[in-house]
């Protein structure tokens, strides 16, 4: 089928590669006038498609894909669909959905997992939206999901895709921290000489078995210590949304959490915490932390 | 080749079969005289295999390993291995091994994980001990262990087997309270209509992909928010080595150590933390928390 | 000075109560006509008020605030000036303040700390708002503040009062968690024989001594194990907010939260992790953890 | 009465004289020969006191009270009772008290809180031990505890007094830490303009008021923002055993954990957890964490 793909970066080129090969007919659109873009702007890429429309909009979160949604609003016809691919949280996805269906126009989300490797293997792909927009959309979902049963899901309403979307960052939170504690248990312990080949050897027959853990294995090919990796860690926004919203749910998520804030604390967060800690205990016991003392530690 | 297996329950059962189907020529003793077993004692056991021998201990940890281990002691001799399958702690490893080297004999602990999927899938093992006795024992490991390249490390010296396995289990622990803590968020969310169909996409194509997102798969099928199974869980002891060993080499382990204590609170574990803190809000505001109040919230 | 209180509850009453003695002129409203009021309408109460006029307000949080500070918005003069002494959130704060200020009417938000035992021993408050509103209001707050140096801050800017309470309380979540793990452990222990005589005796000369150790020993007094007290807690929304705060501020606060997630576990909100951890170890282990297994545990 | 003190530092040091202003006749002996000590041999002090005789051990845990403990029951006679007031692990206790039981010598196990201002103040002090060895002690520990209803208490049989005192010590763990994620949530938000200030207010009236709020008011008199401090805390070992024995006892203790780890992140602890994460984000998505990125963050 034929659809306008707004955002031809690393994700959206991707896409719109895997897409062609699959036959679908794609016009692309993209600020940068040097990203192979087939229309140079807005208005020319809604001119290049024919109604009803499918609009995929894949641009960083909140401003980018703000205004890209609005100016959508005034082009597009009832009518037409946007799709929402990027990391938009949930509740923005509403806004988005309720500005556009005043003037007749369909909203998705689309919540997108598979990396750089999605291109090869496919895109895990959640959605959010009625049932009606799904349906007209779902050739394209099924040109961008991986061969077989899995990897595509209607997960319910709008902003439901990137909820799914951001409760699977959450649990990838977890799981890699969950893989890091262990791997650092491991390597400071007499037992184990070689934590990277032992987790290595559980990518088959093992509870754990997980694509993480292949990718644990490229990663530790040729410095099984992982010393060449810096001991700070980013976070992309999802985990911290998901904390969030379990909090409002009533849900503890100790797990996610706890990954989230060791990689906060890796970028500087506990620093003051931990002033607060060694200055009460030089007041009460004399113990004094000399940064001296930590070195040699 | 030829080895004698002690403890044929569901576990040391199953790994019979998979030996000799594989050509091994195993000798089975259970202390159950209905087990299967090929010899009704210890001492029967060890008359029927060829010197030097190899006996596997498939008993539960504790008391019944630790008293097999040191009657093999005695009937044992020199060049002689025992291999300890179970759950052993890798602090008694070293204990076992000690004992029975002062006798000339080998010991390797062997971590089994794939539980009763591994008779089929073969199970993923991890070995601790002297390269001597591991390259002595390696083809019964061959045949234990999955096809292909993975699912067999020799992870260190005597006792790192079971502290690999324990690693191993700490981040189970930790993947299922991170899969848990999604789907929990997601069931009380409005956003995500259908919680298990939405984590079973992820099966292919995902970050998170893994066995077991492909279990939870098969126990969704029939029952999609588990009403019918029970809010408590068990635990089975390697999490809670692993929060200690880690604590010993000054690791934080906040993921494993959430998912061990989300377990030991369901079992009433936590009770007396909250009485005092009702108390103290009684003491202090007013704010007493009745039974109704909540029963009913 | 005189002053107009909304909301003669428990707190207000007893804070009207303690101005009174100390010789300001309290005019009261409540919509209760049976709470003891002067007025019986807010229109009255701004009539019976000589500008410029303060008024505190001292009702629950969300739409009763809301709505008296959109009333007041519509009766009150240019400089007058709006307390708001409940339990706003400081997002919400501002908001109250831009919209009284479009009238020329201040705005300070006041968090209150002491509890029930504030009638007598004075209430700890934390004001937020500008320099000259503090100054005009201050002779109210020195008559509520306890004896002495502390008890009073004007911690900063509209908003900062409740910001300031918000982590009070969050503080106080994650100090009687900390009291609860060390009586939960002493309990279990065979130990320690009194764990309610050995925190009580921290009440002098120890680094823990503190007022909740203080309320702790009469908790204790008739009933040193608590038994009589559910083990249930409930929140009131301040530590909630604090975790979501630190959240954006990438400051990690895993007491604070673990505080909270132990009082959400105790009202179910964990119920379906547990689920998904027991279906999974039934998958793969067959260990199916039988609620008649728990009961004897 | 008489008692020999074995080990005049800071902390015996002080006791000693507190005692004597009591009117003990202590007789007090450290290795080092600076020290003021009375004796300059264990069996120098042995022989100055009158049997039955009471010796309080005030040495470093570990090797040199192990080593004070057995010297002791070489030395001392039938009727005389060892006090071990350092930070000992309630184990280690049972195994002294065993060794000294089998040549009729008494045990008590004593643990201390108050820091330097013990000397002063008085220390809060938990007993463990017999009934009868703890009233022929009592005198001394009278002396030593502050003045009043509170700061002494028989905790429980030999271990009772280091259990009670790790589990305080684990309490004030988490009081720090909640004390710090509160100061460092201020810190960072633009509400609350004086951190410091802010929780030096609560030192009266509010819920939180504590011995160690007063302390961080001396902490940031002249410092508000702790600025000097450095950002990394040591551990003393008890909040460790208490997470250890929780464990054993199945009590979650997350406050008090999440506190160590706070510790143990700060030097150094987490850093391989963080390089497996930002390894695996590479491998998935080319999202790598550069350390220049990090700086400016």
């Amino acid at each position: 089928m034929q659809m306008g793909m707004i955002g031809l970066g690393r994700m959206g080129g991707n896409m719109v590669k895997r897409l062609r090969e699959d036959g679908h007919e794609i016009v692309g659109f993209d600020m940068n006038p040097e990203s192979g873009r087939d229309v140079d702007s807005l208005e020319a890429l809604v001119a290049a498609l024919e109604a009803p429309r499918v609009v995929w909009v894949m641009v960083p979160a909140g401003k980018p894909t703000d205004s890209t949604v609005e100016q959508l609003g005034e082009l597009l016809e009832p009518g037409d669909i946007v799709v929402d691919g990027g990391n938009s949280k949930y509740t923005e996805d509403r806004e988005h959905a309720a500005a556009l269906s005043e003037k007749g126009i369909g909203f998705l989300d689309c919540g997108v997992s598979g990396g750089v490797w999605g291109a090869e293997r496919g895109y895990a792909l959640m959605i959010g939206g009625s049932d009606k927009d799904y349906e007209t959309v779902l050739p394209i979902f099924q040109s961008l999901k991986p061969e077989g049963e899995y990897g595509l899901v209607h997960a319910g309403p709008v902003g439901g895709g990137h909820f799914a979307k951001m409760v699977h960052n959450g649990i990838e939170y977890g799981m890699m921290q969950a893989f890091g504690e262990g791997f650092a248990t491991m390597l400071r312990s007499e037992y184990v000489t070689n934590p990277a080949e032992t987790m290595t050897s559980w990518r088959t027959g093992s509870v754990v078995a997980s694509w993480l853990l292949d990718l644990l294995d490229n990663a530790t090919k040729n410095d099984p210590e992982l010393k060449s990796v810096p001991a700070v860690a980013n976070e992309s926004g999802e985990a911290k949304w998901m904390v969030e919203a379990a909090l409002e749910l009533g849900v503890p998520v100790p797990t996610t959490a706890a990954a989230l804030w060791q990689r906060q604390t890796s970028r500087g967060g506990a620093d003051d915490i931990l002033r607060v800690v060694t200055a009460l205990r030089a007041q009460f016991g004399g113990h004094v932390t000399k940064v001296d003392e930590i070195a040699t530690h």
